[in-house]
C-alpha cells in the first residue's frame, strides 16, 4: 500500500472550445471535471497500474466535495481530511484551433493550525502498514514551510520511505530530514537552487540531504543522482500530448521501483515510459497502457561519469 | 407566492484576475460560485424584496447539487426536479485591468421525454396557490420548442398568469397561448421577429398573441406595449456595473406589478429602478436597495402615441 499526500488538492475543470475569444461569450464544446493535485494524480496512476493506494490531504467546500465524489467513482481509497476553507479549482481552457491552453488557478484555502494538527494525527495513523509515502505539490496558505519535514519525520518513525515532489522553500526545508527521493522538474530545480546546470543543481540537493534526486527534463527524460550512481534516461522519441501529470506518472513509477527495490536503471526506464504514456493520455493521472508497454523496451538509460555521484560535482 | 421556472438552470462561476493572459497560467484573485439561470435570478430578486417565492426547473449532476446548496443557503424555496444530465456551468472571467469579461458557456444537459413528463407533473402540482408564474431563459437540449406553450396552458388551467422571458422559437411558439407578458431585450426582439424597429417588433409579438410586451433597451430603459397603452420608461442616468441579471430584475418588478394589479406606469417605474439597482450590484440576482429606493422617484415614464397600441403599428 502506497500513501499519497496532496495538501493543496484541486478540482480540475477542463473546458474545450473551438476558439477562445477574450472579452466575448464562448460556447464550450466539451467539459471534464476531475479530482486533481499532484498526489491525487500519483494515486490515480498507481491505481491504474493495479497497485493498492490510499490518498490523503486536505479538502473543503463544494469543490472538495466534488473532488471526493470523483475519487469514489474512480475507486481510489479516500482518507482526505476535511477543512473549512474551499478547495481550489484549476480551470484549463483548451483552444482547439490555436492549440493553446489558458489556465486559471484559484487561490485555494487557508489552513488553520488546528486543521494541520488534525491532519498530522490522521497521517500518523495511516502510516502503519504503508510501504512508501509520496508527498506532492505546493503547500496551501497557512501551513508552515517545514510541513513536509514534519511528515517525513513521522514517516521515518514508522520506517516508511518518503518521496517528495515539491519546490522552493518547502523542498529546501525538507532536505535535512533526508527524503529517500526528491523529484523536481528542470525549472523547479533551477528556481530552488539558483543553479542553472541540472547536474550541479541536483548534486546540491543531495548535499543538502536528499538521498536521491531524479529531475524531470520534459521531453528529454530524466536525470538521476543516487548513492548507487548517476544516469540519464531518455524516451526513444518525443511524445505529443498533454504534459500535465507527466511528472506525477514518473513519481508513481519511481515510488513503485523504490518499494520493489528495483535497480535504478529499471526504475528510470519505467518512469520515462510511464511519463511518456501519460503525455499521450488526455487527462492528468491517466496513461496509455499500450504505449507504456511498448516504450518499456525502448527507453535508453546511460550511466553518467562518477563525478556526478559525489558531494561535489566539479572535478 | 410567485413561482419561477428555469428549465436550463446554471451554476455561475466568477473568476476575477488582474489581467487575463490567454495561453498562460493565470492566478485568480477572487472566486464566486452561485446558483444561476434567469429564473433563479428572478427568484433571488423577489426574495430580496421580501416576496414569497418558490423556484422550479431541471437540475442534475454535481453542478446541480452545488446549485441547490446555494439556493438553500440563500433561503430560496427549492422545487427543482432532478435529471440525469449535468447542469451547465457558466464561467465569467473578469479581467480587472482591461475591464472586460470573458464568458464560457457549457453545453448543458440533454433532457429526456420522461424527465419532461415528470417536470410537467411537478409544475402542475405547484400551480395551486400561486399568484403568477415566471418562465425564463433558453430551453435545454431535448425539450420541444413548444415547452413554454405547454406550461402556459397548464398555468391558465389554474387561472395563474404567466410571464415569459425567452427568445426565438420557444418565444414564438408560446405566443398563441397568450402569455400575460413577454419581456425580450432589444436584441432578442430583433432576432425573434426579424424587425429592427423595437416598436414595430413588439407590436408583432402582441399581434401574435402576447397580451403585453415589455422590451428592455439596456441603458435606455424599457418600452411597453399593452392593452392599456404604450410607454417608454428611462432611468435618470446610465448606471455603471454588471448588466447581467438587469433584465431578470425588471421581470421580477413587472411580475410583482402584475400580481398587485398596479397601473402600468408604476410597474415600469419599479422595473427600471430595480433593473438599474441590479446593474449597480456585482452579481446577477442582487440589487442595491438604496439605489432602488432613490431611483423610484426619478424614473421618467412617457406615454407613446396610440399608433403603437393597435394591432398594426403603421398609420
Amino acid at each position: 500500500m502506497i500513501l499519497t499526500v496532496t495538501l493543496n488538492a484541486a478540482l480540475d475543470l477542463t473546458h474545450r472550445l473551438d476558439r477562445l475569444r477574450p472579452g466575448a461569450s464562448n460556447r464550450v464544446t466539451a467539459v471534464a471535471e476531475r479530482a486533481g493535485g499532484k498526489g491525487v494524480n500519483v494515486a490515480r496512476v498507481l491505481h491504474g497500474l493495479g497497485h493498492p493506494t490510499v490518498t490523503t490531504g486536505l479538502v473543503g467546500g463544494r469543490s472538495g466535495q466534488a473532488l471526493r465524489l470523483d475519487l469514489a467513482e474512480a475507486g481510489i481509497a479516500d482518507e482526505l481530511v476535511p477543512i473549512t476553507g474551499e478547495t481550489r479549482r484549476t480551470v484549463a481552457i483548451v483552444d482547439e484551433q490555436a492549440g493553446a491552453t489558458t489556465i486559471l488557478l484559484e487561490p485555494g484555502p487557508v489552513v488553520t493550525a488546528t486543521e494541520w494538527a488534525c491532519f498530522l494525527t490522521r497521517f500518523d495513523g495511516l502510516l502503519a502498514g504503508v510501504s512508501a509515502v509520496v508527498l506532492s505539490g505546493s503547500l496551501p496558505r497557512g501551513l508552515p514551510a517545514d510541513s513536509y519535514s514534519q511528515l517525513i519525520r513521522l514517516a521515518r518513525a514508522h520506517g516508511v520511505p518518503a518521496v517528495l515532489d515539491t519546490e522552493g522553500e518547502p523542498l529546501l526545508a525538507a532536505l535535512p530530514e533526508h527524503p529517500d527521493l526528491v523529484k523536481p522538474n528542470v525549472d523547479e530545480l533551477a528556481s530552488s537552487t539558483g543553479e542553472s546546470d541540472p547536474i550541479t543543481a541536483a548534486a546540491r540537493l543531495r548535499t543538502a540531504g536528499a538521498r536521491a534526486v531524479v529531475a524531470s527534463l520534459g521531453p528529454d527524460g530524466l536525470l538521476a543522482l543516487t548513492d548507487r550512481g548517476a544516469w540519464r534516461a531518455r524516451p526513444p522519441a518525443p511524445v505529443r500530448g498533454n504534459p500535465t501529470g507527466a511528472g506525477d506518472a514518473a513519481v508513481a513509477a519511481l515510488t513503485l521501483g523504490l518499494v520493489n527495490r528495483e535497480p535504478w536503471p529499471t526504475r528510470l526506464t519505467e518512469a520515462v515510459a510511464l511519463s511518456a504514456a501519460a503525455v499521450a493520455a488526455p487527462l492528468a493521472g491517466s496513461f496509455d497502457p499500450q504505449m507504456y508497454a511498448r516504450l518499456l523496451t525502448r527507453v535508453r538509460v546511460e550511466a553518467l561519469t562518477d563525478m556526478a555521484e559525489g558531494e561535489n560535482p566539479c572535478p
